[in-house]
């Protein structure tokens, strides 16, 4: 089953990659190499998940907040490769979680994006992960998501 | 007009490479690319911005400090590459504001950088950025910026 | 001197590459990169250190902390490569210092880790740093740690 097979039995539209959010690229490529931006859950031009994990926002919150921004790093990664097919690997995914004092779940938070990738990718999604917490992110976002990919032509 | 030409336009004197705060290298080139270390908006021998955005610094001088991180990561880069034509991409930026609680307009922040690389080596400038908060940075330091390049011979 | 060598020397012992903390894979890599998922400081399948620097634990406990991090990582790049000689260079390691407010002695915590990888490879361990102060770790770790080698076949 392609990745594009995958995103439609899982019921994911891509959306539209969504634009930077000041003077710079939202992906770019050197060699086999894609690099994205940092990505936010962005839904339909809104932010769908802002604040903190452990404050404002629930375990299952942050887990669909990082599950979006994986929806929209692939919608990138799309964009960057032409077709997902050409994807090789996601190689490294690097996790970011607005996170209030005392909060240390970030693994199950950021399960939402490395599940999707797995379920999507297949043996092709499996990735390294650093996690951290931020304790002020850009637009109060609830989780931001940078991602390496290598690509074949 | 080459880089050293816009730099030399807008008035920009390129520091010497600052040394690493460590027992690290200021940058290293693997294949075709060159990683910078993490950069601090060092003008002389000293920070010259210390402390938090929303606190101790307003938005125009977070802007001057990533503007100076940059400059500092140029210098490493034309270190790297020996000239900085041999500079065929700025593939990343990963920078990091240090931010008091409350804070986020990181964009309006890195933008101070991503300007000056987009001024100084044109459509060979643009590049990724992943934006950050901060809570206690190396040295008090009120930006830091790393850089990912690639170089060509 | 080899790189096994330098470590029975320093009375090291590599533990077994320890296992990712959710849906993700310990190491990968791309082309000759190597990268490795964040390290915490695992000593016997416990964490060694947690807490803040600043707050719950010294500069020389930070210190160790980094230490252990990056033992863990040379699991990780041994496992990768088969062998630690055919690892051409230690590029980039991202350092991530869990910071009480006031904190800024990342440089000389990391340097626990720089100091390691310089003596086990020698040149081939000089590497560039990125070194960031976080309010919440994953688990409460102390530190972590990111590392990227470039191998050789």
């Amino acid at each position: 089953m392609t990745a594009a097979e995958k995103l439609r039995e899982l019921g994911i539209t891509l959306p539209a990659a969504p634009a930077a959010v000041g003077a710079y690229l939202p992906w770019a490529r050197t060699g086999n190499l894609i690099f994205t931006s940092g990505q936010l859950p962005w839904l339909e031009g809104k932010l769908a998940y802002t604040g903190k994990l452990g404050a404002d926002l629930g375990l299952d919150q942050g887990y669909q907040a990082a599950r979006l921004c994986a929806i929209n790093a692939i919608a990138q990664l799309a964009a960057a490769a032409g077709d997902l097919e050409r994807i090789r690997q996601i190689v490294r995914i690097e996790g970011y979680v607005h996170a209030a004092p005392g909060f240390h779940d970030h693994p199950k938070v950021l399960n939402g994006a490395s599940d999707l990738f797995n379920a999507v990718f297949g043996p092709r999604g499996q990735h390294t992960r650093t996690a951290l917490g931020i304790n002020e992110m850009p637009l109060d976002a609830a989780v931001q998501l940078s991602v390496l990919a290598e690509v074949v032509d």
